[in-house]
């Protein structure tokens, strides 16, 4: 079994067939054989085995290497495995993962069987898990493990080292890079790496190692605000602590990532005009798929219906010059093309930090002129694009096509001004009233303007051609 | 000086006033009254300076403070801080740098100055640096720092860790969480954790202790790539390996958080529409910002020119049936609101790896029945609010006020399905031409489907309506 990474021939494919031969004739050998392989593997391998293998499979594990494949494993399929095992078999392989990933997997459970396990496991880690469960799953708090390392301040640095071998020795397999320092009462005091800790001089008293400075955040930080500061201070782990700066738990930037990927994935469904998945794609089921995304759409379709009112509002000037007409869709789509280019600029900065809701002046001073100048763009290519039209015979604009293509050209420079503003202030409205300003979606904001775009068409056409056309 | 994180209120609005009297009357006092704080902070303290007093701060930092500040700058700062210093004073802070950011830094400045400072360096970091600066810096050679710990496998665990607590007190600052044992032709052969080491019995060998199975890259590999391994294994470090499966360095995990954000910044400004910035928002010039909007919006504009000759086409009909323009938003809006979604969900599951260019017939069976019933729901609203205007006599549809009815309900139901299909296509047909799927913007979807919408309205229209009213 070559247990290489491969992303065009997926070690999964390769390997199955083996494995169900092995599992029916000679399970006893999978521990032993796949000894080497990364649980992230041996988790992609049972998510490709038939369901009523997984099972088995997991049991022809050793009992930790089975606790850590579970870690990695579809959230899905975990949740089918534990409803599958008995309480004691489940409560076995909970109590050998992460204090943190058991309680996301309990978490997942319907609450008769979390209950269940909960009281099957040992009192301490009973009571560690309850005191994980009562965060918010969203928050530092729900993100944080308590296998971390703290050590007394008063150490010196060879009674810290012995102390962190000791930990080490007892299991503690997260958040191990970092090692904080404590006072009496267990609250932070210091922080330093664990290659400080090695290359200190012996006899250093951890206080004076250590790091004073030490970034932190409260249980109820939101994850989004916990991924900004990991990064901003590049960070393996982030320390949470309470009021009284006690230290509860750590963030380790495993568990970061999967937030910055899961927050980028629903922002970007979200900016796609839908609501975010809660599974990836080619996992949710028809009706997921349908309920996210027919509320929005309904939303705007009803919305658009408002422009049909507008359209009948100048459907006898349209009668009397048609072929206004042929430019509805441009400046409809031009102002819908420029506000989801701002709304996406905004949306993007707000979500890293880069702007703030009393920065909305400044976006204004920008998109201003930028939208004026885009605007004078595009409405000097529908200029041009009409006079070529009836200067070369293809198409028939009468004799005021010059008033007709400063009429479109016109309405362009404005329909991309006020597309540019609504959509970079759109995410700015969201937020301050509260809502998630990545809700400011493409189609939202298209539709938002689509109603703009039509009356300053028609009403740009009604003074220039009037007695004239009109 | 509180260095605490607040996010209401930024550490360097607190301290400026304060930081620029000290340079001004006791520059000797600022290196010692910083020396707690994180080097990410003095970076946020010296971006809120007034220009002029940048490089005066820095050096008023011990030189490794003054690196590590560095390391945190804005990069369009930093290139201008080595810019203002003399070739001396540049190198003698580069060689303070990591390796990697070294290069980095390196990169973004002009040639000329970027040799001079090169050619400063020690012979042992200029030849380093240069073998980093050979590989393009969208690659994992780009990414990787060659500050990282490998040990022969052959010593035990105790010489192991005398060898690495001598690299640490030599100053290695990065990768050092990770512990790489490698053969006598320096080939990788395998890894263990700095907690393993110290949990390990004495007198093991490094190759009985170190896991043989290697998440390894090559250094070509995109950095795309790169952070899906490193989230899929949920490592610290991912070593670079050339073919013979030498270790060339390693990609320490703060680089691919960054790789993250900027990839998710990037794709969002696609989808918005547009070229992907450079620069975070709020730093681009009206220049950059009009250059990467301006070509996508044009392209757009022109496309969308096409609309104008398929509406002429139709102008004689919608002459007689002048009723039907009023539709017309609705219908094109409803076709590029169903492709954005669509889009947006491909683009995101190819991002995270979760759907391959294989997977598109996988992608087609899963959109005709959520675009058919997406289409059906649409439809009918479309269809009850024609039908109750009518009723109530909001507007009077005339007398086949129901066949306009079914032709604005079945032209929703045909155009949400092209709307589904195309959007969700687009982005493999894209990939599969050898461009970026992210490309697939929902304007550009938008816009490929508004011909459709119009052909598909005004074709259902005549075949609907030729006898009553056409």
């Amino acid at each position: 079994m070559p247990p290489r990474f491969d992303k065009d021939r997926p070690l999964a494919a390769l390997i199955v067939p083996d494995l169900l031969e092995l599992l029916e004739q000679h399970p006893e050998s999978i521990g032993p054989q796949t000894e080497e392989m990364h649980p992230a593997d041996l988790a992609d391998l049972a998510e490709a085995l038939p369901e009523e293998y997984v099972r088995a499979f997991l049991n022809a594990l050793p009992r930790e290497r089975a606790a850590a494949v579970l870690e990695y494993l579809d959230e899905e399929l975990r949740t089918q495995v534990f409803e599958e095992l008995t309480t004691r078999e489940a409560a076995s392989l909970m109590a050998e993962m992460t204090p943190d990933e058991r309680a996301d997997a309990l978490e997942e459970l319907d609450e008769e069987t979390a209950d269940e396990i909960l009281s099957a496991l040992e009192p301490a880690e009973k009571a560690e898990t309850e005191r994980l469960l009562q965060y918010d799953p969203y928050t530092a708090g729900g993100l944080m493990t308590t296998e971390f390392v703290a050590v007394d301040e008063n150490l010196t640095v060879e009674q810290a080292l012995r102390a962190v071998r000791a930990m080490a020795r007892a299991g503690r397999r997260e958040a191990m890079y970092t090692i904080y320092t404590v006072d009496t009462s267990t609250r932070l005091r210091g922080v330093l790496s664990l290659r400080e800790l090695l290359a200190a001089p012996e006899g250093t008293r951890m206080s004076e190692l250590a790091w004073s400075d030490v970034v932190s955040v409260a249980p109820d930080t939101l994850q989004e605000e916990v991924s900004r500061v990991t990064s901003n201070y590049d960070l393996v782990a982030l320390p949470v602590v309470d009021r009284e700066k006690r230290l509860l738990g750590v963030v380790t930037v495993d568990d970061v990532i999967d937030v910055i990927q899961e927050e980028g994935t629903e922002d970007a469904q979200k900016f796609g005009g839908m609501e975010a998945l809660e599974e990836p794609y080619m996992q949710i089921g028809l009706w997921q798929n349908l309920r996210k995304r027919g509320g929005w759409l309904s939303i705007l379709a009803v919305a658009q219906m408002f422009t049909a009112s507008v359209m009948a509002h100048y459907e006898d000037d349209l009668g009397r010059v048609l072929l206004l007409s042929q430019f509805i869709p441009l400046v409809m789509s031009s102002g819908g093309n420029s506000g989801s280019q701002a709304t996406s600029l905004i949306i993007r900065a707000m979500a890293l930090g880069e702007v703030r809701l009393s920065d909305w002046w400044r976006v204004v001073l920008r998109e201003v002129p930028a939208g004026l100048i885009l605007g004078l763009l595009l409405g000097a290519i529908a200029l041009v694009r009409i006079v070529v039209w009836d200067a070369f015979g293809l198409y028939d604009y009468g004799p005021y096509s010059t008033t007709i293509a400063f009429t479109v050209g016109l309405t362009l420079v404005g329909i991309v001004m006020v597309g540019s503003i609504t959509g970079s202030m759109l995410p700015f409205l969201l937020k301050r009233l509260g809502f998630d300003p990545a809700s400011a979606s493409a189609p939202l904001v298209a539709t938002l303007v689509d109603v703009s775009a039509i009356t300053l068409y028609f009403g740009l056409a009604y003074s220039l051609l009037s007695g004239k056309l009109l």
